[in-house]
């Protein structure tokens, strides 16, 4: 048993939640799972329960108790400005928790995943779309984050609506044939047909309807669909991705810097990154591109700095690395 | 009294319906107003309640009877294809109704109220937007009409998301400063503040929060705003829903022809219609618009035309007159 006072960081989602359990050097002696941990999305005894799973996971792989953590911070959405911890704090002492319990963002967690710099920027393109500056180790500029009715530029859910909005244009003709259509009609279990009803096909009607029959966030899921096709349409779609979220970074971007990127829309190379490299312009040049699959490491960097200890790159190393050899 | 046949044409929308009792000879008899019509989007009973307050209100200015009516044509969104007139059939049966109960597409009496010749178009831009093209009185192509999240590109709710979507992106500056900001934060009852949080104004977390809390298809409220501001990004908005509705006649357009007007966005010159023109070219010079406020005209040449009086000019007219007398 390890008797120094320990850290647990916290990257919560709103599908999963992740748990570190470090050490004051920053070496992870624990890592767990849970649900969701987002009480604006989840609720906040569901939310609770899934951070709850995360800690005691971390907590059992290391056989350390929840008495000896000196340290808690929990990141996540939209927490920061709420008011009361409750909801949290009170399952947490329940569970004999007696240090410090401190909410931060998601994004900032994101950040130091995967940088240490006190300047520099972090980029997320899941399902939703958002960018931070950070200064001093603070976010001091944000953009986009609004959401797919608003924003959400170059997301997974702008990327599947543009592609249903395509599919659709094509089938009634005020936009171009593209081999999008073919494919959502197959992922909804549509065929072609050739019966029209007042000037439009069967099988559109037919598409339009399973389409509003679910929550539009889902279509996020038809983003792949973009990367599996190879036609103009498919490789506009991913391209124009990439500019609007090359323009949601220039409206923080002030000077060189690490960006950190989340998420899988500009993970990998291809159209989207190099659209988005190719806005930029020359300010790409100051930028080192550094993908994260999520905010894990960032979470505990976030508190071992609560606990006193800033950020350091050899710190966020040992995490990172301490961190992948027990998922 | 007069005892000779009589018609009934139903506007059946999705707030209101109108009926239209009128003789052979195309003269409004009588003209009443009901509630929604639409069984799909108002439920079976309340829209056959609708329909029935708007038929009794129409007889009851002429003192006719509903038993000396020989045709009832009611014209509403996507009731063709559907497979049961019962929910309206047995509540006219029910008033001593012994006629043929025929449904129309409400474009195509958008159409008729405006046109009498059996070759053109009827573009409807309200909260939705969509086109049609008529070739011997019959529909035999449409475009758009896909709905507020996969088209309706061009319509009130279009320019109502534009417009929610450019005061966001001002506050957040990945968008262009606009004057449209400052009206849809007085909209929701919010003023501008100073105050910030992880690098995001106040007023826009709440704005973001107002937006997500009402439907989407409330954007459509926001509109007008649009017309009430002058400023480069409004009068962007105006001619890119212009460009739109253009593009979306221009799949159906096959030659030229009357084009029957609906709705509010497109029906008065400005920014909307000039762009509209601009973009057509050529093609304009072959359409004669014709606004109209509403297909209660259409829906009683359409019952004439149930009736074995095919459509012509002087009775169209006359319709449209002997309505306009009534309400």
């Amino acid at each position: 048993m390890n008797h120094e006072p320990l850290l647990i960081g916290i990257d919560a989602g709103g599908t999963s939640t992740r748990a570190v359990l470090a050490d004051r050097r920053g070496t992870c002696l624990g890592y767990g799972v849970g649900g969701r941990g987002n009480p604006i999305s989840a609720g906040a005894d569901r939310a609770a329960d899934g951070v709850l799973d995360a800690i005691e996971a971390a907590l059992a792989a290391s056989g350390a108790s929840l008495s000896s953590v000196e340290v808690v911070v929990a990141a996540m959405a939209g927490m920061r400005a709420a008011g009361s911890d409750a909801w949290l704090k009170d399952r947490l002492v329940a569970k004999g928790f007696t240090g410090r319990l401190v909410f931060e963002s998601d994004l900032l967690a994101t950040y130091f995943s995967g940088a240490a710099a006190p300047f520099g920027y972090a980029m997320v393109s899941g399902t939703g779309a958002c960018v931070i500056r950070v200064e001093d180790g603070r976010i001091t500029g944000a953009g986009d984050g609004l959401g797919w009715l608003l924003g959400d530029r170059g997301s997974g859910f702008w990327i599947g609506h543009a592609i249903a909005r395509a599919a659709v244009q094509d089938l009634d003709r005020t936009g171009p044939r593209t081999g999008l259509t073919d494919r959502v009609l197959a992922h909804y279990g549509l065929e072609r047909t050739t019966v029209y009803e007042d000037g439009r096909q069967q099988e559109l009607e037919e598409l339009v309807g399973m389409l509003y029959s679910h929550p539009p966030i889902e279509l996020a899921g038809l983003a792949p669909m973009a990367f599996e096709e190879s036609d103009a349409i498919a490789l506009g779609i991913l391209a124009e991705a990439g500019e609007h979220l090359a323009d949601t970074l220039s409206a923080v971007l002030t000077g060189p810097g690490p960006l950190v990127v989340g998420g899988s829309v500009l993970a990998r190379s291809g159209p989207v990154r190099d659209a988005f490299i190719a806005r930029l312009g020359a300010a790409a040049d100051g930028l080192q591109l550094n993908p994260v699959g999520d905010g894990a490491t960032g979470a505990a960097v976030l508190a071992l700095r609560a606990a006193g200890i800033p950020p350091e790159e050899t710190i966020r190393a040992r995490l990172a690395d301490t961190v992948a050899a027990l998922r």
